[in-house]
């Protein structure tokens, strides 16, 4: 049965792009699941999007009746997620939120860590299974860790997230610091500073 | 800060194995952390105790003032966790239940996979910091395995609880089945179904 991997509403570049790391990682498993949205990704993740040549996701607003199992990333309270969430089952959970409003039927696969970005777990999970990151999903995943942490310089960074970081970069042929730059004045985030300032 | 390490309330052999061998693994890992129960063993989880030399873990029913930093593992829902977990930090949560009622002030590492038993789960993340599992940490993972799945013939049983026993009982040093049956006899568990029959 397919399933639908999906970050929270008004989704931010770490939302968009863990759902996609994290789609490719289960696909890769065997298992067949498409990444959705649940919202147009703003111009920072547009120019990331952009960049590694991938399509914007399609957005959904409801689960049922084709999805009756999802996939949650980047998010897990309820008031953040797919309007029927209440009414599916969720069988993975890919985070790096407190846990609130959150309520399962079954048991489930769960992995949050206290990093700065959600593409930061997911590297892991790609190391645990010994999945290989194309370069373009790679390139999502570090623009996700330079949009969560500024570029490092957010209080939730943390070491792991800069390591990953790093060996992300090498895989997408990119420099970190100077693409990283570049998203993120394409970026509303910096745009909307630069305007206030 | 020391931390306490805790299964679920009238704690059955996953509780209190999990509990020990999570406190373990942390504590080779650089934490200060006790393994303690909320309540008293049952006559199964005495008689694995009494088989690896283990100490029955001190029952505690309140976290606070002491620790206001908590680990849950086997459990995740309020109702059946220690009296003042609202009030306390849950920065680790080990778990093979569905989540429900639980909810944290900030981020946390949570492992959650639906397997047959916390200890599964706790062998993975052995794995994953690559430390070593002495012989009597073995054993009690391997007695709340057994303990879980009735022998790897309940439902939930996976294919992950039969490997992780597997090695487990190897480096016990235990034959799975005949020390499984003695100390599910011991227990109350089998007592009881036998006095109904
Ligand atoms: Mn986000
Ligand atoms: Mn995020
Ligand atoms: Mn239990
Ligand atoms: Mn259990």
């Amino acid at each position: 049965m397919k399933k639908i991997v999906f970050g929270h509403r008004n989704p931010d570049t770490d939302a968009i792009a863990a759902a996609k790391a994290y789609s490719y990682l289960k696909n890769q498993l065997g298992e067949e699941t498409e990444a959705v949205a649940l919202g147009t990704p703003n111009e920072e993740t547009k120019y990331a999007l952009n960049y590694f040549n991938e399509p914007v996701p399609r957005v959904v607003t409801k689960a049922l009746p084709e999805y009756p199992e999802v996939i949650l990333v980047d998010h897990n309270e309820a008031q953040q997620s797919i309007e029927d969430i209440r009414e599916v089952t969720v069988t993975d959970l890919i985070d790096h939120h407190r846990i609130a409003n959150f309520e399962t039927a079954f048991p489930l696969y769960a992995h949050l860590e206290p990093v700065g970005c959600t593409c930061t777990i997911i590297f892991r999970e790609f190391e645990r299974h010994a999945v290989e990151i194309p370069a373009h999903i790679a390139g999502l995943m570090l623009s996700a860790i330079i949009s969560d942490t500024l570029l490092f310089k957010s209080p939730t960074t943390t070491e792991m997230d800069q390591l990953v970081a790093e060996k992300l970069a090498e895989i997408a042929g990119v420099d970190c610091q100077v693409y990283g730059l570049e998203m993120l004045k394409a970026g509303t985030n910096l745009a909307t500073k630069t305007a206030e300032e």
